[in-house]
């Protein structure tokens, strides 16, 4: 970038914050409750931040330099974005950068004192690569999470079924009680787990439903853990179906049919392959096998995108899904098929079956960061 | 609104997600960790999602009516966005009304197929005045951040000191220790508690400053503990300031300077009253006491504003600083004036001191929430 050319960046970091941005955090390191700047500048980073952050900012974020924005509150300059441009312009900034995300006011603002060139995608397409740094952040976590996959299997091996719920210790055992002791368990080890998924029987068959009241027997019971690090803010993602008592020949097939689904699209996994492939040879193999996609007024069937990139976003490029998208060396996405019915057929048992690995994608493959059983036999309990 | 005219909203809504919106939260109640649209339309509320939240949205969102955008995704139709455009035309939308908050690429769309009007300030300025419920969601969070603090104080009344450093056991007592029983203490509770202050000695002279390593007698500790609901995402917020040992005449000075600063603060808490006016007062009030305040190299002194809003965000409206803001009755806000000083003087020690106070502002006065003491003899341990 020539010196009159600069990037601006506008969000807060602290988990929870309204306008949190994942670019923010990922390019400085600092936490904090409300928003701030960042201005990249002829390889420069300049934060701009209240009185009340300069000094910790100062100590903690990863930038070349961190300015009071008081400094250019001027008289009669009205707000800390004003004061943000003045500094602009001090600067000898023309030309500015902003990423499409920015809220509406920032830009609308800022485009009527510099040329503003708005950045259409992501402004760190950088971030879809992992380093090794981040790579060791997301494995801690996947580590925290089959540990809590491994209580998970405990307190079903546990647990005693009359008249097809389930019991641990005389009470019943509800989706609450094994959702509470996957997050608390969790919770000791740093990572924070909220909506963790514990959905059995028919709240099976809704892919975000958190699940509610006493688990049964011979239903499928989806576990999807995806916690974050309360220090860096990455994310881990893993899904088990798990069975106590049951499952009967159906489900058993359901169960298989996904799982060889997931084998499916993890051999697809490498480096420059298209997402898109990947969604619809997953797509046909459930429509072949017998298990339909109905998108009318109820969804039911294969209704989510194969996979997801994970990093500092539960969420994060590359989609594997209904857009063509090449999953890039060094890229960490999940691979997780699944089929939902709110209601049987003669085939088809009614819930829901996921099966979600994380892996990192190489030239020649991947590498799975998850080291988990999915055969049938340790999924039942 | 006439019927041709609506009001959009987008973001997500999990704890953590980007593009995290509290104001869709507050609308529609229900949890998402992609972004999702609102739409309201003559006195009706519209949530348009994707497949996979179909379902769970038309049981969980307050909301009249739940469509998948996927139902819009015409041939030639590329984007989740353009497809909600065809819904709005579909409606008879002319005129969209937008927060000036959404991201700048979502406007700018939009407002190439509608005439848009840009909301400058709040969207929901109601959000200001809570509700009962509301209340009593912050009160909760309130009550645990007190059990919090009183176990704070029973750790510092059970440590001893050795040559200067607190011990608990026969081990070091950290910033670190007694923010995980904090925080552990509070999740407990359900609330979740991320980032507490416990800034003692040098440290508390930063006001966002966490606090790490030892904690030393006779020196100021901070502890600020703002929880957020896992459940309800409503936040609480309480500052208090602990001595072990000590504190010598130039810190109970100090102390005491604060303590009455927050009495003449919240003396003038009542409906429509100016924070601003506030914020001089108190201000004045250090100055007059010879507590300077400098924003130079380093800042120091009483270098923030005397309290915000709290509720499903923790900074929120109506802030007490720098800017003219009439406080509304029923409205929720902190009191929390503070001194910082890097380097002692003759006359200043240093350290930090804050104190806070949540409070419901009414029409001849406040309801405190908070009911913890903040006399120095109870604060000394």
């Amino acid at each position: 970038m020539p010196r009159t050319s600069a990037l601006i960046l506008y969000g807060a970091t602290d988990i929870g914050a309204n306008s949190f941005s994942s670019d923010l955090l990922w390019r400085t390191g600092f936490r904090a409750p409300d928003p701030f700047y960042l201005i990249e500048m002829g390889g420069r980073t300049t934060l701009l931040v209240s009185d009340l952050e300069l000094e910790r900012a100062k100590k903690e974020a990863a930038v070349d330099r961190v300015v009071a924005w008081r400094k250019y509150h001027k008289p009669g300059i009205k707000t800390t974005l004003d004061a943000v441009g003045i500094y602009l312009e001090k600067c000898g900034v023309k030309d500015l950068r902003m990423p499409s995300q920015l809220p509406y006011s920032v830009v609308a603002k800022l485009k009527s004192h510099f040329r503003a060139e708005i950045i259409p995608g992501d402004v760190y397409p950088e971030r879809i690569v992992k380093t090794a740094r981040e790579i060791a952040q997301i494995r801690e976590g996947q580590a925290a999470v089959e540990h809590a996959m491994h209580l998970v299997r405990r307190i079903l091996a546990r647990s005693r079924i009359r008249k097809s719920r389930l019991y641990l210790g005389g009470r019943v055992l509800s989706s609450e009680f094994l959702r509470e002791s996957i997050q608390a368990d969790l919770y000791r080890l740093g990572w924070l787990a909220l909506g963790t998924i514990v959905a059995g029987g028919k709240h099976a068959a809704d892919p975000h439903c958190e699940g509610t009241g006493p688990l049964r027997s011979a239903t499928p019971i989806v576990i999807d853990v995806f916690p974050l690090s309360v220090r860096s803010h990455y994310y881990a993602d893993c899904t088990r179906t798990f069975y106590k008592g049951g499952p009967d020949a159906r489900q058993r097939a359901m169960y298989e049919t996904v799982r060889q689904a997931q084998e499916l699209a993890l051999s697809q996994i490498r480096g420059g392959v298209d997402g898109y492939d990947i969604q619809q040879s997953v797509a046909k193999f459930f429509h072949q096998r017998g298990y339909p996609t109905r998108r009318g007024r109820s969804t039911e069937g294969f209704i989510h995108g194969v996979g997801h990139g994970v990093g500092l976003d539960i969420h994060e490029a590359p989609r594997i899904g209904g857009v063509h998208v090449k999953l890039p060396v060094g890229s960490v996405v999940t691979v997780e098929p699944g089929l939902y019915y709110q209601k049987a057929s003669a085939k088809i048992p009614s819930g829901g079956v996921r099966i979600e690995d994380m892996v990192m994608v190489t030239a020649t493959g991947y590498r799975n960061l998850c080291s988990l059983p999915k055969d049938l036999s340790w999924a039942v309990l």
